[in-house]
């Protein structure tokens, strides 16, 4: 390829800092080094991580970034060492990375890996690989793919089918594993039992397929934006709960619908108000709690009596996935056709786009809005 | 028995209001009714739960109560409908019960029994089993073993081996369960793990006893009492840890120690800090923390990316242990000498000294006050 080897300089968005809109300027990114995948990015999605980062988590030193981490792209050239990966293979940027040879890679117990990207960058590397206008940009969760282009370590980049629609499988970087998984990994949801899932974005929606598919004959599904609920429909859900619809706390309503509360209950709204309501919610006894939402300010409460008698409480990072084995294999699910995909992406833009897709999910008005950012 | 059928007045420890001496009464015991059992209290020791309900718990309308839960006795009588039951089975009363029936009790997964008595009885029953001056007595979490005689559901006993010795076995009924089983059937502690045991009073030292039969290589025992090192020692405990010591988060200095954080970490000291930094402690990735340690006036706190990173959070109600199979078999155990019990036994009392026992464990002076009762 004609620009293996050197500086591209291409389109992304970059916040060059807090709660502002981000701004479409032309980059350069850097060749990959040892161990380096430089990546095309074909399409990317917007996560709440990524809003979060930009709304909620905001110190001013983790600014100017490059956001995104939900995509998929082809592979534009390696840097030595690489074996794994060749040019034009299709591939998906991991926010999680596999290295496969730290003790949580080892362990079948995790999908956490010791030499991942560190989730807040603690400073520009003076050999950052995005520079623009003179600065080093950050990249979001050692991934960055509002960009063009970008570089990853080759541990955190998937390799899957050829044949694989990038502006589909790109959800399956982020969201749609952390939800299904967390019901299946985390949560290991039982045949026949109840669920509840707060939170109805397309996490949370994944995570309501998750339960389907684990075989639940009952998934409550809660969210304040009633709109949520149809396509919770179609993911499987069979309640459908408002809590603003309801005088007392959402726990009471759940655990006098259920008989007593859930077997299995997933937070994936961001909140901890909610993810203590989601552990008051589950039976005692065996009720699993898992939370998945994202919220890094505050901290999660209950009374100890909700833990002893009988109730646990888990988190789950990327659906519990070992990621580099896992987004192949979900992959492969979708081409089956056993994971649903379409289904999530509500709209669909182009990069320059980033700041309206924002918006929508601000206001909740979207579940995912893939961006097309180079042609396939 | 000359007994059977009749009220017994026997003598009794009453506490008629909280955070007061008890006082050594003439109680009335009611006979058995349908599906209870009269028991001859032999040996009750004193639990920190005792002292909890007492000190820390206190609304006036849950007194007068006879306290005491962790006992051994003799089958005084039986009433209408018990047939497991006969007059001197040696028995051990049961603050937990095993219906057998609910669907607690017949999911392996969970010791909850949905009959229990509860924990904090609402009101004196009009036809209470136990009287004092005209006046109804309270019995702690269905129990109440202060006294000579007490009146239990069949459901809430476990029957014997004829050999045990009941100064010892006693143990069984709370404290040595409850610790022993956090480690080995809620945590399910393997072999080659390194564990933390915070707090080291019979529970947490039990606990130390079930992550040593467990298999752990490394068993950090932490107390602020560091007279209580030398039975850790005994029960199995590699490193002795006194918060004290440390100018840093107790937290911070076990995972220095550790290389991350202990695979295990069992909160006996019931104390929400201390939960808190037992969560802390543990390892990122599958660190699985066990609050057994009660304290109802509190929340516990954490930040989620303590559990999204991969640590569980779970409580231990009598050691996860479905009392009625359970305890029969860790009589056996202790007979057999695959636990031990007497080493746990600091003080040997009668029921008269009881506020002598009451003023030991608020000082830490001691692991367990064994009260004789009545004779064998
Ligand atoms: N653990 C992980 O690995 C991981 C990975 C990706 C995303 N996340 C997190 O998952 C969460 C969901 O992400 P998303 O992209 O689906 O977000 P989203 O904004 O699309 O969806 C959130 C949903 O929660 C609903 N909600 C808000 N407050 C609520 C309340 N009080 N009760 C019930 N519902 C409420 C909103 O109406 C919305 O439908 C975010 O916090 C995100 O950061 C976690
Ligand atoms: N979950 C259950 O089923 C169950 C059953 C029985 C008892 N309990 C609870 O278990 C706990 C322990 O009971 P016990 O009878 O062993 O009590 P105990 O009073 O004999 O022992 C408590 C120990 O904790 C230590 N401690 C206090 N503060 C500490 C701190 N900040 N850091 C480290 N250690 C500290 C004390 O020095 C003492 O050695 C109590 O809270 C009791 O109510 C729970």
């Amino acid at each position: 390829m004609a620009t293996a080897g050197k500086v591209i300089k291409c389109k992304a968005a970059v916040a060059w800092e807090p709660n502002k809109p981000l701004v479409i300027e032309e980059i350069e990114v850097a060749p990959p080094k040892a161990n380096e995948v430089r990546i095309k990015i074909v399409a990317t999605a917007l996560c709440h991580s990524d809003l979060h980062y930009l709304v909620e988590f905001t110190p001013k030193e983790n600014f100017p970034i490059v956001l995104g981490h939900e995509a998929a792209g082809i592979v534009e050239s390696v840097g030595p060492g690489v074996t794994e990966f060749q040019i034009g293979d299709k591939v998906i940027p991991l926010f999680l990375s596999q290295c496969r040879e730290c003790r949580f890679c080892k362990s079948p117990k995790s999908n956490h890996c010791e030499n991942s990207a560190p989730p807040v960058p603690i400073k520009a590397e003076p050999d950052s690989r995005f520079t623009c206008k003179g600065k080093n940009l950050l990249q979001f969760v050692g991934t960055g793919t509002f960009s063009e282009y970008t570089v990853m370590n080759q541990i955190a980049v998937a390799k899957i089918d050829p044949a694989a629609p990038l502006d589909k499988v790109c959800l399956l970087s982020c969201g749609i594993c952390t939800g299904y998984g967390a019901a299946v990994n985390t949560a290991k949801v039982e045949p026949g039992s109840t669920c509840a899932v707060f939170g109805l974005g397309a996490v949370g929606l994944a995570a309501v397929m998750g339960c389907y598919a684990a075989g639940a004959k009952r998934i409550i599904a809660v969210d304040i934006n009633p709109e949520k609920f149809e396509k919770a429909k179609v993911f499987g859900a069979t309640d459908f709960i408002n809590p603003k619809d309801h005088d007392k706390p959402i726990h009471e309503v759940l655990i006098e619908m259920t008989n007593g509360g859930v077997d299995y209950s997933l937070e994936c709204a961001g909140n901890v108000g909610v993810m203590r309501s989601a552990l008051e919610s589950c039976v005692k006894g065996w009720g699993v709690s898992v939370i998945v939402g994202v919220t890094s300010m505050q901290d999660i409460a209950a009374r100890p009596i909700q833990l002893i008698a009988g109730r646990t409480w888990k988190g789950s990072l990327f659906g519990g996935f070992k990621s580099k084995d896992g987004v192949p294999q979900m992959v492969k699910a979708y081409m089956d056709k056993k994971v649903k995909l379409d289904e999530f992406i509500t709209h669909n833009m182009t990069l320059d786009q980033v700041n309206d897709a924002i918006e929508l999910m601000k206001q909740s008005k979207c579940i995912r809005t893939v961006m097309r950012v180079s042609p396939q």
